[in-house]
């Protein structure tokens, strides 16, 4: 099965576009944690036994292990395995490079980590983007219009009469053959969220940017879903998982969670109606 | 001092412009090594051991320590460890991200592995490339015209009349006031490395693409140096740490490291008559 069905098929069994970014900061996780022997593992494990019903995704950040030094990548291995079979994963670590080495981590990502899915940056080309393409199962999210304000400084400049994420939005859908290319678009650009959506009606967008950065739930649903109210990925990370500091960490993650998966059920049916 | 000026110190002090890609691969690592308890580390150890005296830096690719594993990345700073402080590193990892994840990235290659310079992919713009300059003594050598055959598909794209690569120059260029910024600028494209050379006189340019790229020596020196016969960091990997697949592949490698620096110094006695 392709990614883009498997994404289709998790999002209608769970009824839900939300992925959760498990970008774990030791400095920010509840203090009654850390007299544990693995204080991120179990932060991890308690978030995803809270919310995993209320997720399409869970999408952790590599950065976030690789700064915890020698043991970063062993407790995320560890905490791939506490997902859901299911649910999707989305290996955030915005890799490139030319397709000898591509293929390198593209191996690491899929094969040794498992992920089912990866995000890319296009800069250097097609053969650093393919090999990442090659297993139709997996899938890869390409870096278009990011959520930052970096994504004004390159991104929007003009290729002719178009912007250069624009170029991007088409290759993307030329290299698409295996049905598992997806785009990132950030939740801080709805008009052009739209408007990518119209190139590339049945591409999955990573859409991140809300919460902490601002971006608009409702308008991102509205803008980034296709005609079956599917394929938008709505990604928010410190909102849910910062949501308490305190013992009910957990459950304030569902909370704030839950609210969120209600107001994108009520803006789909609003856009079917 | 900043990171230009370390570069500037190392590369007189060893006459060499040579930097060598650690791109180790346990499947074309000598036969003979699988045998010991670390085959890579050991593998690295007796290349450094080799070549030391002849090189300004060392530029590990992250991508292939991450394929190896859980150890992968234990392997990558024990090789680390191995590399005479005088020489430069280059953490080869092209990350690129939003600003506080960014961050991430630049306290685990600088602070923990301990690098004294990355690669970075300056696709999401300024914030994702700041947090690596914050330091003048580290420094961040950002993507401009790579030297695989996909950079064609964005790199060269024209925005306005200049091309997209071009922009990322300027910026660089503009992003330097701590003097530790660095371009990447593929040995396959020797016109354009040239016109760069001329657009920042005083910048590092690090030109990977020499041997199994087929990008030529020559043209590399005279078209990245400085007016000094400086601040080009000529990259090679392949071709010189898979000089023999026998056990003297370490002799092997520095008989091909030091051809290569004696084609460097004549090239350069011959630029400064």
């Amino acid at each position: 099965m392709t990614f883009t069905q498997r994404l289709r098929n998790i999002q209608s069994k769970q009824n839900s576009l939300l992925c959760i970014g498990l970008d774990v900061d030791i400095d920010k996780i509840p203090p009654h944690l850390l007299s544990m022997e693995n204080p991120v593992l179990g932060f991890n494990r308690q978030i995803i036994d809270a919310t995993h019903d209320l997720v399409c995704a869970y999408k952790p950040n590599l950065a976030f292990y690789e700064a915890m030094g020698k043991d970063g990548f062993a407790i995320l291995r560890e905490t791939l395995k506490l997902i859901p079979k299911s649910i999707l994963t989305i290996g955030d670590g915005k890799r490139g490079d030319i397709g000898n080495t591509a293929e390198r981590y593209a191996k690491s990502l899929f094969d040794d980590f498992g992920f089912d899915s990866v995000t890319v940056n296009p800069y250097m080309g097609f053969d650093s983007v393919e090999p990442f393409l090659a297993n139709p199962e997996k899938g890869a999210f390409i870096l278009a219009l990011t959520s930052n304000a970096g994504s004004k400084d390159f991104q929007r400049l003009k290729v002719g009469i178009k912007p250069l994420y624009e170029k991007i939005v088409l290759a993307a859908k030329k290299w698409n053959s295996n049905q598992n290319v997806g785009l990132v678009i950030g939740a801080t650009h709805p008009k052009e969220l739209l408007r990518v959506r119209k190139i590339v009606p049945d591409i999955p967008i990573l859409i991140p940017g809300i919460g902490k950065q601002s971006g608009n739930l409702k308008s991102s649903i509205r803008c980034g879903c296709d005609k079956h109210g599917q394929l938008a990925v709505i990604n928010a990370s410190r909102s849910i998982i910062y949501a308490s500091s305190g013992k009910d960490f957990a459950e304030a993650a569902r909370t704030e969670a839950k609210k969120m998966v209600e107001e994108m059920r009520m803006t789909i049916e609003q856009l079917n109606n």
